[in-house]
């Protein structure tokens, strides 16, 4: 038996800084992106895109980092492991985290990069089109993974898109190990389609290990892993192999598999969808709060609903609303 | 007669990226604060306040910038005389502002001081109290005023928190000067009451010199500016020696008097108050621009009003809705 935790979860992400603006359909088809996706760019391509952008609002962001901060805000206790510079967006990214009560010092970084940030389009439909400059973020190398922490906290969250860089997937790969040594949990987030098509024989050969106690995925992320086109086939297969799978479907909602048991919940009603940054951050904040609590999947699946919710209703991945006193009405 | 000018408007103003957090009334007393108001913090107490604060949300601020980011939305071609520093929230500033077409090339300050930031704590019913660490921006040099662009645009816009600083307060001096030679009208927003209680009598002085040729205040601005309580004999007395006097008045609406014709406009419905920053600068941006289309005072004050609504029904001061296509529902 582990001894008991000082954290709920702990997470290691990337730690950006959200620049989002809006931009109608025709801004996306002349930069030729794919809406709805996440692509990685450079210093350059950063600020030749931006200077091509209508005026932004800044927000903190991060995957990882945005699932603690709707944890946090719903009472878990939290600690992020990710790097940002010495600057003044790596000063808002603390901030934005400390202010939540989320334990967070990995040291910035004093030279070489600046903070990261996420060129963010959000279109008329709500859509999100993510440009990312990983600056300080993707140089977090091991000796910045505070193995005390991963060993007192419940359960090692990590996301995909940490996978991609070489020195923070070195990083990553041993924190598993921590982990494990605890006798603590491991989750992973798939991320992005794109994650998989570099790493997917790379995530296979964890998933056989055994090494992920939860996976979270989408529709598009699980059928690439699983690489069969039928969801319910894409499913059943990693299902197989997991002991907790969570698939999000957008509208339709999401599931949860555990040991073979299925759990499903619909999508929240919504008005509008104001942009979709961070639904699936929060989704899984929701679910993993809900977990934390010792709740039933069914009712993590409807915190994690909720919190997508929210998130979808406003500008950018950090609530502004009250994710507990939306959680509180609903399930007490 | 003053030739064809190349901008509608010019506008000299703090520049400033706002820092925009939910709090509630108990730090606004803890803090000792008054709710509403604005005050100017150095940057020991900017680093203070701002760990005290939760989460927030950076969006380009600065009152005179946000009018002309209003004004620019709106069609009207602007220009803007500001200082930031040559860092991250300098480069935000000047991004925002560019990406509505807005003509700036101030400098940006290479060393010294940092952009100016204001931390902003909005309140459940919708108030903004604002804490101004001014950095750059108060280091604004006679020498940084571009003149010729001043004589090139049809008015002058001056905000009366550039008149507490020494340095920027010599520069609008001499912008006003050049503006007049040039033919050109000057319009002045007061700003703050505290601003009135420290240069009271240099605005009085302007005015009776009739250097001021449309002139904005709110209800409290314009009873500390007449130095009468009520608010009739206060408008009476300014209206007398100003051209055009605009009074906003909050819940009661707004009025305009040109040469004593009296014109009046109601707030605009809405459902619920979420953030009062910026809406006086907003409304100026709606007035200003109806000017500029040569449209009647009522109609002037009517597209301020829209304005005003649409930026208290979100977070932030810079719209992010379509701010013309309101106008156009309502006004055509």
């Amino acid at each position: 038996m582990a001894p008991p935790a000082r954290f709920d979860i702990i997470a290691i992400g990337n730690a950006i800084v959200d620049v989002i603006a809006r931009a109608d359909d025709a801004l996306i088809d002349a930069e030729g992106l794919t809406k709805g996706s996440m692509r990685l760019i450079d210093a350059v391509e950063a600020e030749r895109l931006y200077a091509a952008m209508g005026p932004a609002v800044e927000m903190s962001g991060g995957s990882a980092a945005n699932t603690l901060a709707g944890m946090a805000a719903l009472g878990q206790r939290c600690a992020f492991i990710g790097q940002v510079a010495d600057d003044q967006l790596g000063h808002v990214f603390t901030h934005d985290l400390r202010a939540l009560g989320v334990a967070y010092d990995t040291p910035a970084l004093s030279a070489g990069a600046p903070t990261a940030r996420c060129l963010i389009l959000v279109t008329p439909d709500g859509q999100r089109t993510m440009n990312t400059f990983l600056g300080a973020s993707h140089l977090l190398e091991q000796a910045m993974i505070a193995e005390d922490r991963i060993a007192a906290s419940d359960i090692l969250y990590l996301e995909g898109y940490l996978w991609d860089p070489p020195l923070s997937r070195a990083a990553m790969r041993r924190a598993i190990d921590v982990a494990r040594e605890a006798g603590r949990k491991v989750a992973f987030t798939l991320s992005d389609a794109f994650i998989i098509d570099r790493h997917g024989p790379d995530f296979r050969a964890l998933i056989a290990e055994g090494l992920f106690d939860i996976l979270f995925a989408n529709e598009v992320e699980i059928g690439a892993l699983a690489e069969e086109a039928d969801f319910e086939t894409a499913v059943a297969k990693v299902a197989a192999q997991v002991p907790l799978l969570v698939v999000t479907r957008g509208e339709k909602g999401a599931i949860a598999i555990r040991n073979g048991e299925r759990s499903a919940v619909d999508a929240e009603p919504i008005d509008q969808v104001v942009d979709t940054t961070g639904a699936g951050d929060l989704f899984a904040a929701g679910f993993l709060a809900g977990l934390a609590e010792g709740r039933p999947d069914a009712e993590c699946l409807t915190m994690g609903a909720i919190c997508a919710r929210e998130i979808i209703a406003q500008v950018g991945p950090r609530a502004q609303t009250d994710l507990k006193a939306r959680i509180a009405a609903r399930l007490g």
